[in-house]
């Protein structure tokens, strides 16, 4: 099983954490997002959206998008619920990451920390910020709840949800304000075998 | 079983679409978007996000997300496969829909039909085409080798991307560049129950 990935990425570095979570044997082929290596000719064959992470399965196989990712790796393990609502309420989580989460948080870390937050793009990093912070008030609200964002257990939802928000200050997003979202991301990393990001 | 949503929304209509087409009963309540019906304190309540469709159990319990709740109301089904790479590759699609397909082709669609196209929105408008025909592209590629867009059968995928796809000519999008795409809506449209949106 071959993970093409940059661990710039927190969508990249979601797959590497559930990977080390579960002792998931695996090749990892590094691709340079900045560099432009996802929209080279032999890239777009592998996968036409021009995105990492991608899976590449023994038999040739591709898939592609980091959350149908996780939870095709996780599937049978305590990462992901048998139950059929439990399971449908890690998706809702994984979809509101993907549309509301990660296109302000993971997009002003992208501005800020990658591209140096230059002036021209400044607007654009300033109109992010609301975004993210109504994403997080919205995990806040479950997290004051309830320790992981479905329920009891880790699931592959938190990873999900993990991956940009444990960086969300490099997008200029103060966590102080969200106490029991910053005692879930030490939650995570309390797990035996969580692993960083780069 | 209750569904809160708005016709007008292609997120919504999907679930319609899918109900339809596995005869699942329930009580559909209509939450009027452009009245700002998702950002009552009532509705905050059901979904701290503000979002529609929102799927209520009889035991109370709420789940939004529109491709949440349709693998949830599939589980079982036809429209959703039991292998579980097949079962990734739905998902896949589905978070193709949410990021690279939906904030382009739903949005400028929402810009000209719903707000008029107004001129303070016009360069927004014209930003979202060039990522929508990329979307397009995309779907048209995989189309092009098989007749739904996981394999030889109908899945909640192929309903996902349906939602906007087939209204996305109200965007400015003129899909006789997709024959491809073109053959498979009305193959979908094919389908026994099918209905159509409002």
């Amino acid at each position: 099983m071959k993970i093409y990935g940059d661990l710039q990425s927190g969508n990249c570095y979601k797959i590497k954490l559930l990977c080390s979570l579960l002792d998931i044997k695996h090749e990892w082929i590094h691709v340079d997002i900045l560099a432009g290596d996802t929209s080279s000719a032999a890239f777009l064959q592998k996968n036409p959206v021009g995105k990492i992470p991608l899976l590449e399965l023994a038999d040739g196989r591709y898939l592609s998008e980091s959350n149908a990712i996780l939870n095709f790796l996780a599937a049978g393990s305590e990462l992901l619920p048998a139950d059929s609502f439990d399971l449908a309420k890690v998706q809702q989580w994984q979809f509101f990451e993907q549309y509301s989460h990660e296109p302000y948080i993971a997009v002003a870390r992208f501005i800020a920390k990658y591209l140096g937050l230059p002036e021209e793009r400044r607007a654009e990093y300033q109109a992010k910020q609301s975004g993210g912070h109504k994403a997080l008030a919205v995990m806040e609200k479950q997290l004051s709840v309830t320790p992981y964002l479905t329920g009891n257990t880790l699931t592959t939802a938190d990873i999900s949800l993990y991956g940009y928000t444990h960086v969300a200050h490099e997008g200029g997003f103060d966590l102080r304000d969200y106490p029991s979202v910053m005692a879930w991301l030490d939650r995570v990393q309390a797990h035996k075998k969580y692993i960083g990001m780069a």
